[in-house]
């Protein structure tokens, strides 16, 4: 625990191996996390944790499928820990037709237009087949904006879902991982307070903070997660879904978030933006065609041991399949060691000077 | 020597290490073999010799810049050995309005339509400043078919062209890359035999046997290496360029040929085509949906020892980015393997036998 803020330094104990905490978990959506092997994980980021989309499991290959080959550990060969989702997330995002019944989520694949149907005991049994360590309750994530008796309509059936999942895997045997709900409410602090606060009666694993990131302004975001942390148990992770910049973990972290996710340093990375301790760099820009430096003198990944901003250049204009690869492997790298840092100074006291640092870097091009 | 047939194993000397013979160079068109790293290429595959095509990089990004960047070994971090072709074959194959001047080859750019002219002298010049150990001469590869007296001029132009090549090179200071001629000559065995033997007379480090592989039919290629390798100095390396199949391997080599090189392992992997011991495998076969066992169980590559059929088919069809890694990972290791069991069998004195098992192997899918 740091003392002036609400950062705190864990370790989240899974069925496969503990996580140190804060953490930033890496996407890996199709049971890859895209452009790199397990051991690019595994050796080259020391990443404990990863996230699969159980939206994407259960329309390809199938979760059934991925349970006789072993579960996501075995069908994917990763031994650490897997957080997964719910697909909640994706029925309303990805979808078409996307429809909520008394039941559940009514939706059609994006693939083919099949139409599924998610309800929050199917949702969990989907993530037992995935074999996942960390599993998520089914929720009902809002547009934004959206008004405030939309949103408790929508935080009633969230909370409904969560105890549906709870009594669901009550009556299920031989499953070891957890099961987080998610606390909703839309952008109004007293739906996001009485949500965390009726939801800690489920005495779970963990809490997961959704709904952010969904267009909102982040001074908005940050007052959601204020208004919900303080209400869920101290012992107990808490996981903010889909965040952030590279500039946003430190500030999650200082209001007591322990787990983070987020598409945006693999997505960007295979986009043309890599980011670095002076900012954001694009590859694509023409002084960078014959710079030998690497893309981050301060950075220690793989890819900046080995390679030159002028051979990233080349390698994206090409098209080649080994610049996502190689930029992929950095950006992560630069998350995880944000993260590694961060947990460094809480416990040796000084987080509120990291945190300090770290919100006076330049944002802008290199 | 294997002294049944013409099969020979030794060493090439580079100026970046001893590459055991026969070799098969796997090929990095851009500067990279598509979707692997040069710690796949070095400490999965042990691939001692790599190459990498002129045309592409005289283009993009353009071989004065590979220069700046320390040349092909600094700009892709390979320390190993890399062979260039001419860029002549692709001025041909890949260009539109190509035509053969005084000078040498004029063509348009396949990337913006820009004029360039490749001549004997200038392509040596693109080949150093790309920092290549092996050096190919321009040469004229004519479309199959042709007729005897086209071949001949065509033939008379490449003689002349290495020539020229040659002595362009002798009055340049400080490269230490060796320059292959290129025996031309269709499919026509009396040009064959008549261009390898003149070509003799400018006492080359090693000799290419090309214009292969361009669409006739296999025996024929086959025949036009028997009238090539009796002409070419016994001491010094033979290169077939552009081949082959698994199964094409061991019959060049037991015709005396040391070199070979292919897009066929690398593009198979991508296009879903996987080589096994037991035959071609398509991987979006649906028997493989729930596959546990690896592509090929006899195989013992960095894929083979982590990744069923079934995750390799649930990449493919994902589009996912890892799927062409472990497949180019696994065709690749094919190649390689094949030819260091046929580097064995040959110092094991035992050629025969292996070339006889080989023979008799299954070319049908699994």
């Amino acid at each position: 625990m740091c003392p002036h803020t609400g950062a705190r330094a864990g370790l989240l104990h899974t069925p496969h191996g503990a996580v140190e905490t804060p953490v930033f978990m890496p996407v890996g959506t199709q049971a890859t996390v895209k452009g790199l092997t397990p051991d690019h994980l595994s050796h080259e980021l020391d990443a404990r944790i990863i996230l699969a989309n159980t939206y994407h499991l259960y329309l390809r290959p199938g979760h059934e499928t991925v349970r006789k080959l072993g579960g996501l550990h075995g069908f994917m060969n990763w031994p650490r820990a897997i957080l997964t989702d719910s697909g909640g997330y994706q029925a309303f995002s990805l979808s078409s037709l996307t429809r909520i019944t008394g039941e559940g989520v009514l939706f059609r694949s994006h693939l083919n237009g099949d139409k599924h149907l998610f309800t929050p005991a199917s949702t969990v049994n989907t993530q037992i087949a995935l074999g996942s360590d960390i599993m998520m309750v089914l929720d009902e994530c809002l547009a934004y904006p959206a008004s405030h008796g939309a949103a408790r309509v929508s935080m009633e059936r969230t909370i409904r879902w969560a105890q549906d999942s709870f009594d669901h895997l009550a009556g299920l045997q031989g499953h070891s991982g957890g099961l987080f709900p998610i606390v909703q409410g839309s952008m109004f602090a007293d739906l996001r307070a009485e949500c965390a606060q009726r939801l800690t009666s489920l005495n779970a694993d963990g809490y997961a903070i959704g709904g952010l990131s969904v267009g909102e302004p982040r001074p908005l975001s940050m007052e959601m997660v204020e208004a919900s942390v303080p209400h869920l148990p101290a012992d107990r992770p808490r996981y903010v879904m889909g965040v952030g910049t590279p500039e946003e973990l430190p500030e999650y972290v200082a209001r007591g978030v322990d787990m983070m996710d987020c598409v945006m340093p693999s997505r960007n990375a295979r986009n043309g933006c890599l980011f670095t301790s002076q900012g954001k760099l694009i590859v694509k820009h023409a002084r960078y065609k014959e710079d030998p430096t690497p893309i981050d003198p301060a950075c220690a990944c793989f890819t900046c041991a080995r390679f030159s901003r002028a051979y990233l250049r080349h390698l994206f204009l090409a098209g080649e399949i080994l610049y996502s690869t190689l930029a992929t492997l950095h950006n992560l790298h630069h998350y995880l060691a944000i993260m590694r840092r961060i947990r460094h100074a809480i416990l040796a006291g000084n987080f509120p000077e990291l945190l300090k640092g770290l919100r006076s870097q330049p944002l802008e091009a290199v």
